[in-house]
C-alpha cells in the first residue's frame, strides 16, 4: 500500500506473530484470522485476534510507563500502572472490536479504494479488564460539557505513523458523552482474555471503546487530553470518514473533509465464514458466520438466502449475549443447515449464491449493493455478504 | 380495510377534523396531512398532526379521569389529573412520532399487505409537555428489573378496538429500560404544542415514547401495569412485528408470531415531500423532504439522486436539532436546489427519477428496494423514496 512507508530499521523489534494470520500489510502489521478460525470460538483467542497497527509496536516497560491526563481537567495528572490498578475499580466486559475497514477488499473489487485491504475478519471478540475511563476522568475532575469539554482525545506511544508528519504517534478521540456514559463501558484496559495485554494489543494500557469503530480504541495509551475539539490526529481529521460515492480523490476538498463527521458508532454487519467462497460441498452442510450490531444494538435476526437474495429464511442465532437494551457489545454467531435440495434429485451439481444479512433491534438492516455505499476510504462496507458455492451430489448415478 | 368493523353508532361522537387531511380510514379515524403541508413547519400544527386511532375516540371529562398504576409496584396508586400536574415536575420535549405503517401503501403496491394504507406522512413533529413516566414509577415504587419488572404495559380508554375480543381498549408496552432511562424521555403528556391535548391526540393524558414506533405511545391512558411480560394486547402480540419476505398469511404460525420481537425502536427514514410524484416543474426548483433517525440517532446526511440512484449528491439539512448524542428525537428537513440541467439545453422535457436516502450517526442507511424489506404487516417501510417528475424547458424555441 503506497500510503505506508516501509522502514526496515523501525520494524526490527516487532513481536512474534501467529503464522496462521492472513497478513494484509507487514510494516506496520495488519493481519486478520482466516474466516474459519474466526468462528471457532465466541471469545477470540488472543493469538488469533485481528491486529491493526499504524506504526512500529513500541516496547514499553511497565515500570517506566506513565499516563498523562491534561487539557480541560481540574487536576491534571500523571498516573503509573500501579496507580491505575490500585486507585480504580477493576471491571471486565466482553466486546467485539471491528476495524472500520472490515470488508474493504470487496469494496475495492467494485471500484478501487485506498487503504489496507481487509477480508471479512478484521474484527474479533474479547474480554477486557481494566478501569473505567469515566472513573479516571472523574478522579482528575475533568470538566463537563457545560464547561466546553466535548472530546476525550487519546495519543498512543507508537511513534512514527507514516501518515503523520514528524513521526507523531497514532491519535484519535471519542465524544465526552461516550467517555462519561455510565452505560458506555469505555475502559482503560490492561488485560485481554484474562491475561496481561500483549504488545500487539496495546501493552501496558489501551482504550477499549465498545460499539464504535476500532480506530478509537487507541493502543499503548500515553496521553489523554480533554478538549473542546476532536483529536487533531490525521486519523481523526483525514481518515475514517464516509462520503457519498461521487466524492473521489480528484474532487474532494478540505471543506468536505472538515464538514464530514468522524466515524464513531459502527453500523450493522454480518458475514458468512463457512463454507468458503467457490468451494464445493456435499449435503448436509451448514452455513456459519457472525453478525454484530453497532453502538451496542442487539442483533434480532439474521436472514439467509440460497438464491442470490430472491428468497430468504431465518438463520439460527447460536450465541445470544444477554445484556440490557443497547449494551450488546459482542457479536453473535449464526448457522443455517441445509439437508436437502430439490434440484439435487435431478442434477449432479447445483450452484448456490449464498447471502446473509442481519437486522438489529431498531429494524436497521444492511444495504444490498456495495455500489450504494462505496466511498473513497473504503470504510463501513456492510453490504449483503455473498458466497458462491457448488453443492455436489454424492450419488454416482446422476 | 376488512380488519376494521364499521359501527356507525360507536363513531357518532368523533371530534371535528381538518378537511385537508388525507383520510386513509374513517372509523376508526386514520389520516395524514398532505406531503406539502407536512413540511410547512418544523413543529407540525396540531390540526395537521397525523392521527392513528384504533377505536372510537373516548369523550373523557378531566374531573372524572383517573390513572391506575398497578402490577409489580410497591405502592399501587390511582392518580387524578390534579395529582399528575401537581406532584411531578413538568417537562417539555420536542419529538417526532411515526407510525410503523408509514409508507405502507408503497409496500402494498409491490405486493399486497393487510393494514391501513399510509402515504409518506404518517409522522409529525410536536412539542410535548407533561411529567416523566420515570418520576411517576419511582413515586409508586415500581419494582426494578432485578425483581422481575421488565415491561411497562399501557391500556387506553378507547374501548372497542375491532381487533380485540370483548371490546377491549388499545394496549401496548415498552421495556422498563426505556421507561426508566433518564435519557429515554418517556413522558405522560397532557399538553401538545403548548396547549391541552386534543381529543384525537389522547386527552387528557397520553404516553409519548420518543424514538420508538408510534404504536407504543398509548393515548387516553387509563392504566399502567408493571409486569414481567409484554402487554397481552393484540397490538403487542399479533401486530407491529416484522418478518422476512417469505412469511405470509398462509404459512405464519403462532410460533413465528411469538418468537418474533415486538417492534420498538424506529429505523432510519426519509422521504421527498416536494415536488409531487408525476408533476412537471420548471428550473430552478427545490427538492424538499424530511429525514428521521430511529431511537434518537442523529441524521448525519441526506443524499439526493436525480437519476434513479446512479449518482448522488448531498442535500442541505435545514433544521438540525441540537441534542446530546442519541437524543435526537425530532426529524430534520432537507432541501436540494436544481438551477441547471445540461439535458435541458437540447430538450424540451427531461424526466428525472428523484431519490433520497438518509444516513444516521452509526452509518446506518435505508435499504434500496422495497422487495428486500417487504413483510406481511407492511411495517417499517424505509426503502429509498422515489419520485418521478418531468422538468420542462420554458424556452419556446426547443
Amino acid at each position: 500500500m503506497s500510503e505506508h512507508k516501509n522502514d526496515k530499521e523501525a520494524y526490527k523489534n516487532e513481536p512474534y506473530r501467529n503464522q496462521e494470520f492472513v497478513v494484509n500489510f507487514k510494516d506496520p502489521f495488519n493481519a486478520e484470522p482466516t474466516p474459519t478460525r474466526l468462528i471457532q470460538s465466541y471469545i477470540t483467542p488472543t493469538e488469533h485476534f485481528y491486529v491493526r497497527n499504524h506504526a512500529p509496536v513500541p516496547d514499553i516497560k511497565e515500570s517506566a510507563y506513565f499516563l498523562r491526563i491534561e487539557g480541560l481537567i481540574g487536576k491534571p495528572m500523571v498516573l503509573t500502572m500501579d496507580d491505575i490498578k490500585s486507585k480504580f475499580e477493576k471491571v471486565t466486559i466482553a466486546a467485539t472490536l471491528q476495524c472500520a475497514g472490515n470488508r474493504r477488499t470487496m469494496m475495492s473489487e467494485y471500484k478501487k479504494v485506498k487503504g489496507v485491504g481487509w477480508g471479512i475478519a478484521s474484527l474479533s471478540n474479547g474480554t477486557w479488564s481494566g478501569c473505567r475511563l469515566r472513573d479516571v476522568l472523574e478522579y482528575c475532575k475533568a470538566f463537563s460539557k457545560d464547561s466546553g469539554a466535548f472530546h476525550a482525545c487519546f495519543w498512543g506511544l507508537d511513534f512514527g505513523c507514516p501518515e503523520e508528519p514528524d513521526g507523531k504517534p497514532y491519535g484519535s478521540s471519542i465524544t465526552m458523552e461516550k467517555a462519561m456514559d455510565p452505560e458506555g463501558d469505555v475502559l482503560l484496559a490492561y488485560e485481554m482474555n484474562g491475561e496481561t495485554l500483549t504488545r500487539d494489543h496495546g501493552y501496558p494500557l489501551r482504550v477499549v471503546a465498545p460499539g464504535i469503530i476500532g480506530a478509537r480504541s487507541v493502543k499503548w495509551l500515553g496521553r489523554i487530553i480533554i478538549s473542546p475539539y476532536e483529536s487533531e490526529s490525521f486519523f481523526q481529521r483525514r481518515d475514517y470518514k464516509i462520503f457519498h460515492s461521487g466524492i473521489d480523490w480528484n474532487n474532494i476538498t478540505d471543506k468536505v473533509w472538515d464538514s464530514t463527521p468522524s466515524l464513531q458508532e459502527l453500523s450493522i454487519q454480518s458475514a458468512i465464514c463457512s463454507p468458503a467462497p467457490n468451494s464445493t460441498v456435499y449435503l448436509p452442510f451448514t452455513i456459519m458466520g457472525y453478525a454484530t450490531g453497532g453502538g451496542g444494538r442487539k442483533i434480532e435476526r439474521v436472514d439467509i438466502s440460497l438464491d442470490g437474495g430472491e428468497s430468504w429464511d431465518y438463520a439460527e442465532i447460536m450465541t445470544e449475549e444477554k445484556g440490557p437494551v443497547n449494551r450488546y457489545w459482542s457479536w453473535v454467531f449464526f448457522r443455517y443447515t441445509i439437508t436437502h435440495l430439490n434440484q439435487l434429485d435431478h442434477q449432479k451439481q447445483v450452484p448456490l449464491k449464498l447471502m446473509c444479512r442481519a437486522w438489529d433491534n431498531a429494524s436497521n438492516t444492511q444495504p444490498r449493493d456495495v455500489k450504494d455505499i462505496w466511498n473513497l476510504r473504503g470504510v463501513m462496507n456492510n453490504c449483503y455478504h455473498i458466497v458462491d458455492i457448488v453443492v455436489e451430489n454424492k450419488k454416482s448415478n446422476l
